[in-house]
This record gives C-alpha cells, structure tokens and sequence, in this order.
C-alpha cells in the first residue's frame, strides 16, 4: 500500500528544491507516464489506476519499481493535474554531462528561457525536427517543472536537455553559433549548416550582451506585418524549419 | 469617481455571456491598453494610474469616454491581470462581418482550436506574417476572453477574428484551401500560392471530418525526429513561414 511518507515524497517533488535534494522527478498522465516507461530514465515508482493496467498491461506487468495500484483521486493529490485517471511515475533525474558527439549535430542553446510552457514546447519541437540536445543556462527554467514535461507532451524522453555555464560552452564549441534577432539576417537567404548552435533568448530581454558576444552569425524571421515580435517557442520552431527544409 | 456598478460591469466581462450581452470586452497592461487605443475599436472605459499616465500623457489626455484614475489595487481587482500598474480599458465588440476582399489575400482558418493561449499566439504569428483576417468555427476560442487577448501581445488590434460556419465559408469561398494534416503532401515541396485559405484544426482531433471534405491540398510539416505532432500555434507559424517566404 502506498504510504503517507511516499506520498509526501512524491508532492515535494513539485518543487525544484525536493527535485535536487532527491535527485528525482514525476510525470503525469497516461502518454507521459507510458513515453517514459519506455525511456532509459530509470524510474522508481509507479502509481497507476485500473483503467492505466487495463490499457497497459505489459507495462504494469514488467514495472521493476515500486508499483500501487490507486485511485484517482490519490493520483490528483499527488500529483499537478486536476484530472488524472491514469498514472504517475517517479524517476531519477539524468547525470548532466554534455555528450561529445555534438560538433556533427544541430544544438538548441538557450539563454534564459524562463517560462515553463515556453521549454517543454521547444522539448517537443527539437523532437519533431530529430534534434537531440538541448543546452540551457543555469537560470533557464528547469526541466523537471511538471508543467514543462506536461507540454512537451511526452517528448522530455527524447530529448537530452543540460543545464551549464551557457558561456563557458559556447566558448569552447567549434560549432558555428547563430542566434536569434530582431535585427539580423534574412533567414529566408542565410546559409545555414547541417552542424550548428542555434541560440534563443530570453522572452523579455532576447539574447543577453555577454552570451550575444558569442553569436558568428544574427538571424532573423523576415516580418510581414506589424506585431513586434513572436513567441520564443514560435520563433524557435520556425528556425528549425528553415534549417532542416535544405 | 468610479462607481461601484461600473466595476461589477467590468469584472462581468471576463464571462462570455457577460460580453455578448454587453457587447464590450476589456483588455489589460500598458501595452495591449495602447494598442487598443491607437486603433479603430470604439472604446468606452480607460481605468489607468498615475505610472500610466505620466508615460502616456498624450492617450490619457486625448480620451474621448469615461475615464478614471485609480490605484494599482483597483485595477487587480477588475481584471484578471495578477499584477497590473498601468491600465485597463473597455471597448465594443466589432461587428463579426467577412470582409469582401478576401479573396486576394491568405486567410487562416481554425477548426475547432480551443484553447485561448493558443488562439491569442496564432492571432500575433498572423499579425507577423502580415495576415489580415482568421475565420473561426463557432466553437472556437472567444477572442475576446482576456486569456486570448493577453497572448496576443497586441496583435488583436489589427487582425480581424471572425466567427462563422466554418463549412459555409469554405464552401462559398473561391480560395484554394490548403488543410494541416499529419499526412499530406511535404509543404516544403508543395506549390504555396499567395492567395488561399489555411485551415488548422482542433487541438486533440485536427480537423473534423465534415471541414476536412472542402480541403484541396493537404500538407504536412515534415517530421525528422520522433514527437507525434506539433502544437496548433507552432505548426501554424510553420506553414505561415513556408507560404510567405517565397
């Protein structure tokens, strides 16, 4: 039976303060329950409700951890979604380390995006263009935030994100470094490489100074009307698109 | 001096029902408040404090309806804004009419998108792309709820939202309609003409089966990693960019 400590373990992991003391995270609902089931995380527990074992037999099944069958409104306390009638799984957070294969890859880099939604929405756009690293600086919203691995739908499995001196990193990596602007090149005419830094700002303040001292080459999405800007998730996936169309 | 009843008035606002029997819908924060009064809305309240006026003297001075100086506190509690320091104004909803010039230009069309975030983001990305008017199906997003306003960092003060029988638009309509599918043709290599409808649908279901029957060209946004699909406000960004870059 599920106890009341582990409960309480589980709620704290709300915070990001219990997410690094226990080095561990939770999802929620049946997809991002099943997507990281199916993931190299190593997840501990798994509290399900009827209708998830009878949706997901073999999972149920082959589950290694600590598994309780609940109800839903234990999964609702529990957990951040008002409704859930299905899952919630626990897992251990991934070692950080930067893999060493980047220089041959596409790399998002982002300075400073603080909104939750704003990151788990470019989660799941680097998985839709088949990009695998995501490298944050330390004061970018955290990944484990459950509403950052709510909206990117399933796609944090796939998807390596790292937090680090986004400085430090930028200097040292031979990739080319093209950041997003206002005031840069027509993205439309740029030529733009298959091995790449595409870096994003702040949703306020854009790339900052001293990260922007670091940029080889200002991009820009041309604008045919009149609003001043758009979203960082927005801008973000269609400067994917443009470098993976060729 | 600002009445009790007027408060109520405006605060009954952030209810649909409220707005269409008054007709009215009110936005909030410095800048959506004078975007809307540099447009051609008719607007009848402008709640507004000290900060606001001293760094809008001229839109303070130069206002034609009611107007009331008031605290910070004040405007919290008439909107739905947490924080809010600068202002809040009341305007009449515009006449829902389709405009006859329609057919020389691209139109977005949603199916059925439900969510105000999303609706207020693809209101800016039309308002980047320079496209003047979004036809939605009758149970799409109201625009006017403050949630769609917000997200539309201003942009809904110069796009038309029209709200209609989305089947007996397309039906009349001479546009080409061209339909966001998973499986359609590759939009990098279909033929985009500048004038034509883009219709995108519904959040969970994309597009209905009975709007999908007037679509002349289906397309798709080609995937090259592994996430099931893309939001409605990122995809519509996409499409919007590939149709306008050439």
């Amino acid at each position: 039976m599920l106890s009341k400590n582990t409960l309480k373990f589980i709620k704290s992991l709300q915070q990001k303060k219990f997410r690094k003391q226990e080095n561990a995270f939770f999802v929620e609902g049946s997809k991002n329950v099943t997507e990281l089931l199916d993931s190299d995380f190593h997840v501990t527990h798994l509290l399900y409700t009827e209708k998830f074992e009878e949706e997901n037999p073999q999972l149920v099944l082959g589950f290694k951890g600590e598994a309780y069958l609940v109800t839903q409104k234990v999964l609702e306390s529990a957990g951040s979604f008002q409704t859930n009638d299905s899952a919630l799984a626990v897992a251990k957070i991934k070692q950080n380390a930067i893999p060493s294969d980047l220089e041959q890859s596409l790399v998002l880099a982002l300075d400073d995006v603080r909104d939750p939604g704003n990151l788990g929405t470019i989660i799941r756009i680097a998985d839709w263009y088949g990009i695998k690293n995501i490298i944050c600086s330390e004061e970018s919203a955290d990944c484990y935030n459950p509403k950052v691995l709510n909206s990117s739908m399933g796609s944090f499995s796939r998807v390596n994100i790292l937090y680090t001196d986004l400085y430090g990193f930028l200097e040292k990596s031979k990739l080319p470094v093209f950041g997003a602007f206002l005031e840069g090149e027509n993205i439309y005419k740029a030529k733009l490489p298959t091995a790449a830094v595409i870096l994003m700002g702040n949703e306020s303040n854009g790339i900052s100074e001293r990260i922007g001292s670091l940029v080889n080459h200002k991009i820009t999405i041309p604008r045919f009307g009149l609003a001043e800007s758009l979203n960082v998730a927005i801008a973000t996936a269609i400067i994917c698109d443009n470098f993976k169309r060729f």
